[in-house]
């Protein structure tokens, strides 16, 4: 394990991948709250709540890599490892499903019953949905990238 | 590759899960489809469609462990297992997004505008959003147990 494979914990390829989910997340997490009714809606509800999470977990891995990077000690503990990958997975199954709710839920909204949805609260769902997607996205690369570290622990 | 990995292709593990797959989303697509208006709704025509994907995929699969387990012939071509693999991935994937979508559509339907959604209609929605899961979980299961092998080929 002395040479490090792109993207997983510990090198600057996976330091901007957890940058662009917090970033993404966040975004996502803000266009969904920020001065919209979301809670009268489950699938709404439930992308808020597993944006919750998401963020607080990539910038915390943000971190941990950044500090690898820059002191030049990568993690080596399989039981670490093994957290982080199984966390990743665990966490983009939940975006995915968070993002396909919500872009459903919102296509719904926009074409069946167009009189429910003010376009200016619907143009903000949307723009929700598409940044849960791309936080997805690139859950989805980091957890291959630590799927790929995990045979050879 | 002498011993096989439960679970993996060509065993009777597999053979069971390729199984549960085919009758899972069969059901799914039936509660879906027969005698029910699915293609108002963006999200139930996306989950018929991807139903029609995972129902021959896991069938021919199926088809393929049972000869394998029959004639105890198990596949050891590096390519065939990598697009087993990569194919179990992607239809996993979709298969959350269809069930996820259906599912909070569904819910939608039931809680916001209870009036657009007769009870028989909701509760065969939700039959489908069911066993769309179920078929998900087993899908999932497949394609971890084909990752594994992943590293051996």
């Amino acid at each position: 394990m002395d040479e490090l494979f792109p993207g997983s914990v510990g090198t600057t390829a996976s330091f901007s991948l957890r940058l662009g989910q917090t970033v993404f997340s966040s975004a996502s997490l803000l266009f969904m709250s920020f001065g919209v009714e979301f809670y009268s809606y489950t699938a709404f509800c439930y992308l808020v709540t597993i944006m919750g999470l998401v963020i607080p977990w990539s910038f915390t891995l943000a971190l941990v890599d950044g500090y690898s990077v820059l002191l030049k000690c990568p993690i080596h503990q399989p039981v670490i490892l093994l957290i982080i990958a199984v966390g990743d997975w665990v966490l983009s199954v939940l975006t995915l499903a968070g993002a396909c709710s919500t872009a459903s839920v919102v296509d719904l909204l926009m074409h069946s019953h167009g009189s429910y949805c003010p376009w200016k609260y619907c143009s903000r769902y949307q723009i929700s949905a598409v940044m849960a997607f791309l936080s997805w996205l690139l859950s989805l690369a980091s957890s291959l990238f630590n799927l790929w570290l995990l045979p050879s622990l």
